[in-house]
């Protein structure tokens, strides 16, 4: 495409490289941005900058967080004996919306996936192995949901783990496959994600 | 949704701003930066930012351009006798790819369209009718070609626009109906949209 500026090609191009977001799509939100008031823009821009320079995440369950122990983690009401394993952010967001689950989390920031060239280390599992392990005498882990999603790679980065946590003696179960499978955890409607933690499954 | 932090919540607010983009998709590209480097989230903000501070707008023709003239308004292999009315700069990007036009352009900004408060006056109509009555004895106005979407508001423009140059004596055209009625200009293929120019209908 031959476009009439530096400027909007160089924010189409910029654009379109967020998922889901092709070169025409890119140019009717950037003529929708120019024909708005500036504050729009700013404040976008604005909140964009912030969002990556000022994130922090939870130093327990590596969910974002605005201070160092994130507001699951640092409530006294949830129960410590239970970890929710989940890939990022929006599946907590998911759970928490069931309202069907009092325990912590842990956020992968992903799942094991060797077409993407994603290992167990880009991830945080290490860490979750570690809280698993190191005892705390007040409040043991005592179970581990593996709460992915049902493909490929969310089923090898459950096994993986399912491995690591082997000896620790810790109980781990899966939520119930209540949705369907080669689905995306975070399209899955309250009811059917609230049951699935319900009934989830032990693993033998 | 209760989101984990209070940036990532801003953020999604302002981008669910975005026309066609909701507050799922809008997470889902917030977290999509936030797993990219931060030199992306970077170089997409100075884009956006340069687009709105310092996007400048052809004085002939309205279209964006990045100096006082376009490149198409200051070309001398265009035939400055033909003016082609467009909505906006996709539309002169879409005749542009044709390359059945030869002519220059007039960007009028947009359609009338009283539902959402967009009158004549908020278009370069004004700007239109000057160039056509200030007579250039070298190059005289000879053609008008109305090139809107063939909807309601775009009907209601060319037929406003007929009405306002009527005594100028400058033929009229408006380009064939090759296009499906009620469909978008910017997503016509290109033989129907070239076709479509070179089959003009004059009125009357």
């Amino acid at each position: 495409m031959n476009y009439p500026s530096k400027l909007i090609e160089n924010a189409v191009n910029e654009i379109s490289k967020l998922p889901g977001i092709g070169k025409k799509s890119a140019l009717r939100l950037a003529l929708y941005l120019l024909k708005q008031d500036k504050e729009q823009t700013t404040s976008l821009v604005r909140a964009l900058v912030a969002l990556r320079e000022e994130t922090s995440y939870c130093k327990l369950c590596h969910n974002l967080s605005d201070s160092e122990l994130c507001l699951i983690c640092s409530s006294h009401r949830r129960d410590r004996s239970i970890i929710c394993v989940v890939t990022d952010t929006r599946d907590v967001m998911a759970i928490e919306n069931t309202a069907q689950y009092n325990g912590l989390y842990h956020v992968l920031g992903g799942v094991i996936s060797p077409m993407e060239g994603i290992g167990p280390s880009e991830l945080t599992i290490d860490s979750l192995v570690e809280r698993v392990y190191t005892t705390d005498e007040e409040h043991p882990v005592r179970e581990i949901i593996l709460a992915l999603s049902p493909t490929m790679e969310g089923d090898t980065t459950a096994f993986y783990i399912q491995k690591k946590l082997k000896e620790s003696g810790v109980k781990i179960s899966t939520i119930a496959r209540g949705i369907p499978v080669g689905g995306d955890l975070e399209y899955a409607d309250e009811v059917t994600l609230g049951r699935s933690i319900v009934g989830r499954l032990s693993y033998e």
